[in-house]
Formats: structure tokens, sequence, C-alpha cells
């Protein structure tokens, strides 16, 4: 299935029906996700993993009692990092020497980048590592299509309510958005048979000459 | 070609070499770009389409002379909408209902959210609609990848002069990210042979029971 077939396939779930992802499956949407590009190469974000039915029914009422987060196989919530500070880019330097097996000294292309983005306002660092975790959500998304695994890209839930209750603020995380993986229920999915809606492509891009 | 293995398979190319990206290659990432999820289904960015030369060259001085943008096919410029607001939300509600063959008045569910969405603060929806820029731009990453287009995913140029020059200000945008298009330089590429470095699965993703 090409991925043009894929993303015809998907839509935002609303109601799932229990079924567990395979492990391959979830495996390759958990790899896809993890090789996904980024700035500099830091991926300034988290991705936590969620499929115990517990922790699913305490999160289920911060996501306004969406059936999905309980009817989800799993949950992939993703946190991007409230700071970004020199520790946490040292780490992914040192990271660097040591897959490539250079020394750290070799790297200095990046200590500059280090500098230059440590000089900015912490503020904007962390909307810049956000946006980081929604090209990995991107990823994520056409992932679980590839697979055929059905997903609901979600905003709508409490985001500090959720911090709360994962422990995220203690990890410098700030959760932004969740991606339920599972199977559809179409018998109970409103959603399922509506035509997808996209902007039409002569609204959507700009040719400029 | 798997997902995976287009990811691992792609690299942010440092040097391409002018070669020109085949029509339907191209109309296919295009197409994925724009079947992106976002959220409420707004899309609330464009996708700015350039492969003049002369606009090339004037680019690349922005962009910090870096040689892949002229060196490059096409190149998409990824611009979030400046402010979100009541018309721009109006107009999409018009486009589901012409694309679904709905009255307007029976898509009550999205005009609360269009309330909700304006009532927050204007810096806050345009970050917002950067984030979900990005995740488009996450997609258009991975629909080149399987393409086997190579493509360089760049936030290093000057914005607000990039803006300018495109007028992009002009039709309430500002730009965030380019995604070069085009065809890798091997002898040329310092970065073609170097080992993909990714945050080890350990520390990328959190499992929390």
């Amino acid at each position: 299935m090409s991925l043009i077939e894929a993303l015809q396939w998907r839509y935002a779930t609303k109601r799932m029906n229990g079924r567990k992802v395979e492990q391959p499956k979830l495996d390759n949407i958990l790899e896809a996700t993890r090789l996904s590009a980024s700035s500099v190469g830091l991926q300034p974000y988290n991705v936590i993993v969620v499929d115990s039915p517990e922790l699913k029914e305490k999160i289920k009422p911060i996501a306004f009692n969406q059936p999905q987060i309980t009817e989800a196989s799993h949950l992939l919530i993703f946190a991007a990092w409230d700071k970004v500070t020199g520790e946490r880019f040292d780490e992914y330097i040192q990271d660097v020497a040591d897959q490539r097996g250079v020394p750290v000294e070799s790297l200095d292309a990046m200590k500059n980048y280090k500098e230059k983005i440590l000089a900015r306002p912490e503020e904007e660092n962390h909307n810049w590592a956000a946006r980081q975790a929604y090209l990995a959500f991107g990823t994520a998304i056409a992932a679980a299509a590839m697979e055929r695994v059905d997903a609901t890209p979600m905003e709508g839930f409490n985001g500090p309510a959720l911090d709360e209750l994962l422990g995220l603020k203690e990890k410098g995380l700030r959760s932004y958005t969740i991606l339920t993986l599972g199977y559809r229920d179409e018998a109970q999915d409103w959603l399922v048979n509506q035509k997808k809606v996209r902007r039409p492509k002569e609204k959507f891009f700009l040719e400029i000459a």
C-alpha cells in the first residue's frame, strides 16, 4: 500500500473495539517515530507508551471521557522538553559521539548549535521543542496508517492534569498530544463513513514564481 | 520499501546534484502533505512550492548560502497562519459543507470548536498553527523518503526576510521550515556516509505502568 493510500484510509477514529495491536506492528510504529527527523537531530521530546488498562481509566476523564482512550490498545503521549538545557544537549552530543565512534571533541559544529540555541529565550526553545514533537507525531500517524492500525490524533485533554498524573513535570516534560492506537469499531463510529475533507489544492499550495 | 526502510535511507542531504524531481513523485509528496491530519481538520498553514531558479537564487542568501537551496529541484516552504481568524475558520467550515454535501447549519460541533479556539490568545493560536505545520512537515519528509527523493528539512534561514521576499506577511503567513527536494550529490556530501544517530529507545520512550 502506498503512503497516499494509507493516508486516505486513515481517519481520526472515534470508537475502537479494544483489540490489541500486534507487537510487530506496534514496534514498527514506535521505530518509525524514533527515526523522525528533528532540528539538529536533538529530538527534544519523549514518547510515553501506555497500555495499562488501569492507567487508561485514569486518563479517560482527563481526556474529556473520549471512549477511544480505554478502547484503544495503546496510547502514545508526545511530551516536549519544558527546557532545552545544556545538560540535555551534552547528553545528545555524547550519544552522537558514541554512536558514530568519534571523540566528542570532533563535534564542534554541534557545540556551536548548542550555544546558539541555549542563547534563545526559554519559552521560544520550549515552543521549538513542541514543534519537533509534532513532526514526530506526523510520522507516527503515517506509520500507524501504513500498518493499517487505526489511530486518533488527540489534543483534547487537560495537559497539566495529565502531566500531574504521569509525573511528567518532574521529568521536565509537558504533554501535547495523544495518539491512540487500536482498531476501529465500525458499527459505533459515526465518522467512519464520512468523506475525508482537506483544504483544496488551490488553497493549500501557493506557487510563487 | 517499508516506511522504516525509507526513514533509514533518508538523511538531511547537504549537497544535491540539480536533477529534477519527476512530476509524479512530486505530486505524490504534495498530496501526502495535503492529506496530513490536523487539529479539527483546519490545516492552519500553507505550503509554498518554489521551482524557479531565479527565486531559489534570491532565497539562497536568506538561507545562509546553503547550497541545497539552488541545487534542489523544488523547495517546499511551510508557513503557518499568523492569526487564526473567524473568516479563515468559516471558509474551512464551508469547505467541509461543500465536500460532504451537507448544509453549513449541520456543522454545529465545528462552530463550537471555532468559538473555543478563537477565545484563546492570538499568540497561542499562532504557535498551535505552527505545530500543525510541523505535523505536515513530518508527513512530507516521510513521503519524500517513500518516493526515494532526497530532502533537507531546514530551519536555518531568516524567516522574516523570506516572508518579505515572498510577500507572505500580506498573505497572513509566517514561514517556519523549508524542505528541499532533489537528489543527493554523493561525491560532494560529507553527511551521506555518516551513521544516522537517534536517541536510544530506552531514553526516547518512557513506559509508565
